[in-house]
């Protein structure tokens, strides 16, 4: 099967855990322990990852010295891409023993310069905040600032995913057996000019989304959404708390899930059975080839069981 | 031909300007316009870049914050590839209207971990500084310093690149006619840990030394080392000043040229022309294609005139 399998930024590094390299490495190293599993069960895979804590920190860092400047969102975008794909490159080369190559590609993912996002920031980046640090940094900075649990964050507009334009590279890569890291972050969020070009835009795309879009655009078999929590669950936090195993898309979105976190991935596991998917999971990043299985996480296939 | 063209920071950069986001754009523009003439020559292209003053920047950051903790010069590394390679891939696939595919991979270049260069720091990053202030930062934030030019810059250790673990990837793209953007900084360093696994060290690899290692490793036809100084002169700034056409790797290596700026262009150069390289040349960006036909800039063959 060819497998994409989207880690989530929390899988990369834990709720409210220090946005030290060490850490990141650490927790780099889990994920391609479970991915080289999928690897060593035959599969060709395809990694792509999410980016909001980094880039919301690489934002405030440029934001508190300003040396040089601060520099737009699509640049802190392909500077995400670089360094997480690093870290899970290195990591997942190392765990197959290098007899597999991996490779990292720098993805741009095009946006509607009219799509209305741009007027509605709701992805939360960066680390978490009290309401008054949030507030205070917000008004000085500059930012879109939102509650996210029990937590405030920036919050930056995160528009739809509609082409990827190296599509047709990343299809010579998997043809050739090459294991891809790629549109990390849900990609460098890029919009055509009215002259045909393309420029980046100050946004930041959900990595579910883009994933469903990349997977459905290589007709891959299987989509993976990886996080910190190891299924979907019915009345989440309330007394029929129960995991979910299996679902047909028009099941998930009757679901009342949060946002920022489950709903966009039951959303985007919709979109990509509903787009002729033959699979698509969420479920823990450690569970990964035993949700390959059908033995952990939840399902969502229009199959019945 | 596979020319493989390196761009020097200075190219990307112009020495004293501010590093800003839009300054870099507007030069990678530039350097954008020159590749796509390669590209339209009939050329297959690879290109190569530096990442001296943004990678010093990026570590400045974070020495002046410390949000984070302290990124290593290998992820620091990764970044630069991540933020260069975008803005370089964008704009030439800008410039040659979208015909030709461009990519960008992340490239790691194996080093000896018993180099000397680990114990004596050389290569030339970040921001240029007076004596006074390069010193108190030294002392403030661990740096080794050394003078450049007329100014004081911080500087690290840049060890022999010796591998590219990515070399076969590389060639799948090339074969299927991508022009590909990889080596960035003169690739991530990285060095083989006694269990076989890579990991990440502390130093900057010269690019031009990785572009002749690239460029020999490809089987390219032409290496071309882009700067923003027109040719290699005889006699710099002395009462025999002139530009050198054409030299034997001999004549090369016996001139006297400054460190960190023309001395490891034309040992590049050298090496790539002894290792079997057919045209190995130094000059402007601006002259890229221009130089491919022997018009401009200084070749360095063992081929008389």
């Amino acid at each position: 099967m060819l497998v994409v399998a989207a880690l989530g930024g929390n899988a990369l590094l834990r709720r409210g855990s220090p946005m030290t390299a060490a850490a990141q490495r650490a927790n780099v190293r889990e994920a391609a322990t479970a991915l080289a599993g999928i690897v060593r069960a035959g599969h060709r895979l395809i990694v792509t990852h999410g980016n909001g804590p980094q880039i919301g920190l690489l934002a405030l860092q440029q934001d508190r010295t300003a040396t040089g400047g601060v520099y737009p969102l699509d640049v802190l975008g392909a500077e995400t891409e670089g360094m997480i794909g690093y870290l899970i490159e290195q990591e997942l080369e190392n765990a197959l023993g290098h007899s597999v190559p991996v490779a990292t590609l720098l993805t741009q993912v095009e946006v509607d310069p009219d799509d209305p996002a741009f007027t509605r920031p709701k992805k939360f980046i960066g680390p978490l905040y009290g309401e008054d640090e949030a507030r205070a940094l917000g008004a000085a900075l500059g930012w879109s600032i939102a509650q996210d649990g029990d937590h405030w964050r920036r919050v930056v507009a995160s528009p739809e995913p509609k082409r990827i334009p190296d599509i047709g590279v990343l299809r010579i890569l998997v043809e050739r057996g090459v294991v891809v890291i790629c549109t990390g972050g849900g990609g460098i969020p890029v919009a055509e000019r009215p002259d045909g070009a393309l420029q980046g835009v100050e946004a930041v795309i959900d990595k579910d989304r883009a994933s469903a879009l990349l997977a459905a655009e290589l007709g891959a078999d299987a989509l993976l959404l990886l996080t910190d929590v190891d299924a979907v669950y019915r009345d989440w936090g309330g007394p029929d708390e129960a995991p979910i195993r299996r679902m047909a898309p028009e099941e998930a979105v009757t679901l009342d899930l949060p946002d920022g976190s489950m709903g966009p991935k039951a959303e985007a596991a919709c979109r990509f059975t509903l787009a002729g998917g033959r699979i698509a999971a969420i479920g823990a990043l450690a569970d990964a080839p035993t949700i390959l299985r059908g033995e952990a996480g939840t399902m969502i296939s229009q199959d019945p069981a």
